[in-house]
């Protein structure tokens, strides 16, 4: 269950109000990495969870502050909205040339469908959406996806700080970088911590057999590209992160497989098959058909 | 610039049709984590890297192999795919109890608009979207980004292999959870590399000055459930992964803020806003209205 | 802000697992019409409304509660997967009836993708999206698009009711069909209310100047259809819902305009334009182009 | 079957070009509740409806309206397009800032796509989508939606009708804002002739048998906030509309139930799940891990 | 404007009811080249056009039929539909096989969402949305997409044929295959046409200056795989169609340019740049981070 | 297999930087007609072709080239971007008519996301996806819709030609002009020479036994419109370009089917239908109601 308090985690109001900034401000509420994102991921994987306690705990306590952050943006944005400009028109443009920036570069739904509120959409408008969230049950590729997400998000907060200079809307995102400074120390805690405790470990699933998977080409860097300098990398010799393997490097792939044969679905499909019955018509012919301009 | 070539990294061949085990296969070529999403992804990264050297031909040697394996996965599928049933009907279904699973679990656009052939879609006919992938420009994001979509990637092909029995799909996918072992260890050790060199480091951004955030809840686990497990875990208590603070634990918000005044934005968005003027009518009126059935 | 609680607010354990049934419940998880949409619907409007009080507290106080329907949803779709089939292939499906059923009928994704567990997507998959949600800023066009997600969501619940015969399932929609009834109550008193206070009106919104729209046309019903019957209805004649006119109906349209002359854009948009000094060549030469085959 | 003429309903002709207003007049033609929505929705209500008679011709009648709605609308934004701006690169807006808030303003994709022509898609350039309509099957239901459609389109063209003061967009305009009051007061009509023919009721579907449901929390309003206001409104005490109860209101959910035990899935799905035979690792060296930087 | 007729333009009566093939004749009334698409596609082309005549003419003649197609498709899904089970758990599939493989197969949203009815959607369900039409405004650009078009749904249409013996349906199928050998040929003629009027020609767009293109490969073949026979084609060699020119065929690029230099966006981007003041730290030291298991 | 070389097929690099054409840049990178869809499109084709040979010889060997064609936009858009603006508030654009340009007409999410780098989205910023691509299996319809593809690619890139004057971006879009003539002659030649070779003809499928269609219809135009005018095309009388036919030309369908009566599907479906037991109220009854205002 969740309980909703009419108080805020943080201030969230700005000095004054500013409708381009506020489209900017919906990528981190709506965007790919924004709040609701987060909210609802880490809500899915408590749901999912096989198992109570500290990792669920965790998921469940992060979770419910997430989405407390939705609301800390979407007030800020319905705010910097609360003068949005009425009149849109090129000719009101034309007539004030700050006032042309602002109608080119504002989100135009939030005039006309939202009517100077906040939306469940990126900076560019895009509709969030339920496959920017991650929740496959195994908690340390889980919890790589969270770190990755805050991540993200603490760059693109960190990006839209430098975007304005507004006292009121620095503070939340001052705020709110701290938050992601946080959540992204706790993910890679967490994950260390599974793997610490032996629950789960790299390769990730580490509890599908080994032996089941081609190890010759498990540790190779195969290099499909003409650049040498991959060479130089960790990646490409010593000891493998997971602790199970030694580096190698291939300069090109050793080995190759030829194309299998073409497939021949049933004719009623009505793909393009070859017929033997056919007369092939001569190339000259053919070559007289298509110069018919 | 690429280049293709008539073979295969590994060999791709099925010991018999099964359109089933086809639709399934298309989570990991057209799916959120699927193959195409990591052979765009890197790509992007790649042409959006700010230097030359191993990095970036660490991207583009692996995003390369990243296009073959989708060619594999196509291939593969296609054949799955050859005998893929014609009469698809209720009456059909009924006739042939086995004929009757298959159509329930095949991907019906797999014949319908592809005449049995592979499609840029997961196993759902979601179609594969460029929202999949990430590519922010910060490598040690983009890295753990990375590292994710192949923890991701190679827990569905691990759930996947047990889903068959045939001995050639099981053998590319072998092939494919190895190679998924060594990107794994790959990105882990590129975003290790990239801290041990002092480019970049946690917290992400790492250039941002830390002095801009609100330092007192950078590293404080605030808890908004009533779960008390995750003051267990090594994100509540003791030295940061950022090697730049302590984990503390709060077992709720210190603080808050109150709710900003709400907005008032022009009359003309005809939003519903208070009216002074407004004589408000008696409850007992309100009421009457209500109960009109 | 919200804080969790970890108990739901109804008992959701189904009696058996049934991973046909998980599927079909994702509709009112992540569906147009489910529990997700109206969560974010309802905090959406409070976070963009004009005014502390009743109304606000209201769309505060229901939100919290649907977040919770969320969790619940999802933790019951989680169970019914517990024993989600693992082999999936067509000779699996082959060689038991049952299996095939359910093969067929299941979300292949909850498997792959979930590893078992619930998912942000309706039953056929397709992600939840944030242009799902209506906030408009005017609360009676608002109220009302609320009674009708609770009526589609009431709807669609009576029909998953009759799905199944698991004590636990139907226990759970029980309680959720209940809630629902409350909520569309609810929200036709709310609407009423707003009218009887005279905050808003028919038509919406009431604080357009009605002398700006055609008033000519604005209780007319005009018949673009060449059925008789809509003559009958309380549409066609008498006084009209908002209390400032008289239905009246047309056969068809009294009045038509031309059509505008076509437009003329810059040429260097390459649209296809009449060009004068172009010599017509005859029909006949036409026509010989044509039968090149 | 459809026929068409080549004529409007009513004059669609702008005093100028305006690229900027083109793009806002999207909303309306391909936005979530313009005209493609109403037109698709009120077919797919009538193709899907039980039962010939006044109902039906009703959705026939307008729906085709509706389709020619959508024709005056994309002809409207043709014209205002007609002029837009070839040169569209930053050197240009720089040396005319009218023409930079043109740029700015304006859909690129009108001019690069489309070549100066309208699109079916909504202000921000997402393209319309059938998940945008309704069709249940349940009347009461639909005409709620379809009352809720004309209110929010009704609201955003007295928005649209602000943002410009070109005399033959706002002729438009006015003819669309009185017909949606004609379309708002019509389905208000219709459904309450269902409610007075006893054909549906509240709550919907009325033929689910309410002993079904659970009643005890059927008329209850629950708080899930800390807003004590909501007590006021007519929905928290009194008769309901549907004049089956009488409103209670709660201020905290009265009952709740435990979370269900974790789901164990099949380990080869590769869960993270406890395992009894590990031995958890000491919390220092758990920590030792963390602090690698 | 449109006006509706009671009437359908062929009959429109499944033998037989089933769900199955109800969900597959989805693909042709809301898929990608599905009858929705055309009506749209057509329709836009019109309101775009830039001339009144034959093609406007023919365009708005053509696009109100594929309205009445979209509406016997849905009458038809509807009939199909009429007796959809209900019951639809694992333990309804497993009494009965032909049930559980209708279970299977059907579109469950058909049942939950819009009560045995038709849906705007496709037969994965995937909603139908603006961006599968085409208009640019360039008539021979966009005949070439109703050709196509045509062509696409005329094979899904001879697909579902075979999909089926049900003679109603059949009988439908067979009416609108006709209707789109009808509209192949006339698109194909219109295309020819307008060259033959000198009106477009090719390449498209014709009256783009030849001369700012680079006209030394504008007819090489130019072969980035490594398969030869393509050498064979009328594409490689002779008079091209447009007859501007001859085609030649290179077996690899004759030139290349170097990649250019990496870009230094401003560093308050937080992308990862070169920083000449870094110490790389030793090669060593990298490594024993990584290995840190 | 694909290869990677780290050199571009021609010089991509612009003589100043151009946030604003950036943006527009991406519509032919990641649109619905841009580089990545004929990539995939021809990939696709290929993979799912039923036979070696020229044919798909010609895929692989386009298919590869356009995806360096990928990379050369993608690394021209960050070059593009270089500068990109870091402030972007409204006090930013009010001080500087120039950047309020820019910050109007640039894709905010190119500085917010990618950090001054390109995405694979459009314009507007949708992402791309998979439902752009088409490959059916047929080829004469496949290579009519990668003709289309050409056409479109081509008439967007002389748009773009127009929108700037930067030299260095007028050279890349003459190479790709160039590009596209080429493409769109060898689909056209391609599909020639399969008509010509037997292999595929009109009407696409040309192997759907025609007996098996309504041919009294298939070469009839229909006018569901009121223009006269396409009597007058070619698509109205004389031989049909399949060889097989006359066109003929009728003003109004001459024959019509009755609707067939409504569905009457289980009642637990909810949807409202006739019941006989109602006693119908009297329109004076009703009329009350709905006046309760």
């Amino acid at each position: 269950m969740f309980f909703h308090k009419q108080e805020l985690q943080f201030k969230a109001k700005p000095a004054k109000p500013d409708a381009l900034f506020a489209r900017r401000m919906q990528e981190v509420l709506g965007g790919q990495y924004g709040e609701i994102t987060v909210a609802m991921q880490y809500g899915f994987q408590a749901w999912n969870s096989h198992e109570p306690g500290k990792y669920r705990d965790l998921l469940f306590g992060i979770g419910a502050e997430e989405f407390g952050h939705v609301e800390m943006l979407a007030i800020m944005i319905a705010q910097l909205l609360e003068k949005a400009p009425i009149e849109q028109s090129e000719a009101a443009a034309a007539s004030d040339p700050v006032l042309g920036a602002v109608l080119g570069g504002m989100d135009v739904q939030h005039a006309i469908v939202a009517g100077a509120g906040a939306r469940a959409v990126d900076s560019n408008g895009n509709p969030w959406q339920g496959s920017y969230i991650t929740a496959s049950g195994n908690l340390l590729a889980d919890f790589t996806a969270n770190a990755n997400a805050e991540m993200q998000g603490r760059v693109q907060v960190a990006r839209l700080y430098n975007m304005t200079d507004d006292h009121g809307v620095r503070e939340l995102l001052s705020f709110l970088l701290a938050r992601d400074t946080m959540h992204q120390n706790q993910w890679i805690a967490a994950a260390a911590e599974l793997r610490a405790e032996g629950r789960e470990d790299l390769p990730v699933p580490s509890n599908f057999p080994l032996s089941q998977e081609h190890r010759d080409v498990s540790y190779q860097y195969i290099n499909f590209s003409d650049g040498a300098a991959a060479a130089e990398g960790s990646w490409a010799s010593g000891p493998t992160p997971d602790g199970k393997g030694e580096f190698s490097y291939l300069d090109a792939p050793g080995t190759s497989a030829p194309m299998p044969p073409a497939t021949q679905p049933d004719e009623r499909y009505y793909g393009t098959t070859p017929k033997p019955n056919i007369v092939e018509k001569a190339a000259g012919v053919v070559k007289d058909k298509l110069s018919t301009k």
